[in-house]
């Protein structure tokens, strides 16, 4: 347990904290402004251990959900936030939030730097029980949010509800109870006019 | 699992998006903004990641430490961010903050109300280990975050490093290491001019 060890250690949550920049398309519930990475990782946090209950998987570790969630968007920091509906960006974002991963897992000491790409690789494979529950909360938060806030994103940039629909299918996948309620909440959102069917 | 608890449990996801307007005294290293509640607890859950090596218990309680952590600033919703050393901010903090937990957690149902409420409450007493670990990060960030950027809050509300020593020395009940680490944080700080001898 050298210096070195530590100084690593700290280097990183240093370097981490300019997840607090990196900005989304989403606006949070009181519609005053964009919502940043950090600010999202937290709120996929409160909602595992809020709504793990609803895991497929009844045997799900939670404490693995709230490590997945709590770094998967650390490589937003150089490779910037990729909006769900944009096909170019989406085409090199596998590449570039790899390069990121190395660059800035690599801060790390060895152990914890493999420990931090796995769960990162895991998190973006989608196959495992815990990778599935935690990607429906990444794609909840944002209905929610587009939701409370009259479908903010969707009218921004002319989405349907069928692509919507489309890119959140798989979250039954990681829960069905939550994918129901989110397409009752699609619904919904059709029948307020916040989304075009 | 009736549909009346999961709307509880969505309600109280959107009440907690207000995290997100709760500004600290806290700014981020780029110097550029205060940080909110929302950013500072997921920084704290990241560093309890990287950090909790450093315990001085070695069986801590990681996933209790991560929860802690991700709910401990929930309370200023109603009550807002009291400075540390803000002394008649203070006097009142207590039970400002306790009608918040009632008020903010009381929108679970029962048993997730009663958990959320116990694990801020023991957050708030310090006495197990992972409280006092927990206590450990809450302390260490924005020490991290006044070294870089050139100890704002402190020469913001005149702060010296008496009173600086005073309110962090509690951090070596839960970590010596990381005690023994803020200890040289602070005279360099105070060597940079950043801090008042």
């Amino acid at each position: 347990m050298s210096d070195t060890r530590l100084n690593k250690q700290i280097e990183f949550i240093f370097e981490v904290d300019k997840l607090k920049k990196i900005y989304r398309q989403s606006i949070i519930t009181d519609g005053s402004r964009e919502e940043n990475d950090a600010e999202h990782s937290w709120h996929l946090a409160l909602m595992a251990i809020v709504l793990h209950e609803y895991a497929n998987d009844k045997n799900i570790d939670l404490l693995k959900v709230l490590k997945m969630v709590i770094i998967h968007d650390i490589v937003e920091i150089d490779a910037g936030d990729t909006f769900i509906y944009d096909k170019r960006g989406n085409e090199t974002k596998g590449q570039r939030e790899k390069l990121a991963a190395e660059r800035i897992f690599g801060l790390l000491p060895q152990e914890q730097y493999l420990e931090f790409k796995h769960l990162w690789e895991e998190f973006e494979a989608r196959e495992t029980p815990e990778a599935k529950f935690a990607a429906v909360l990444d794609r909840l938060e944002p209905l929610l949010l587009n939701a409370k806030t009259g479908g903010h994103t969707w009218k921004k940039f002319n989405i349907t509800s069928d692509q919507v629909l489309q890119r959140n299918s798989h979250t039954k996948q990681g829960s069905k109870k939550l994918w129901d309620y989110i397409e009752k909440l699609i619904r919904e959102c059709i029948n307020k006019g916040y989304l075009e069917k």
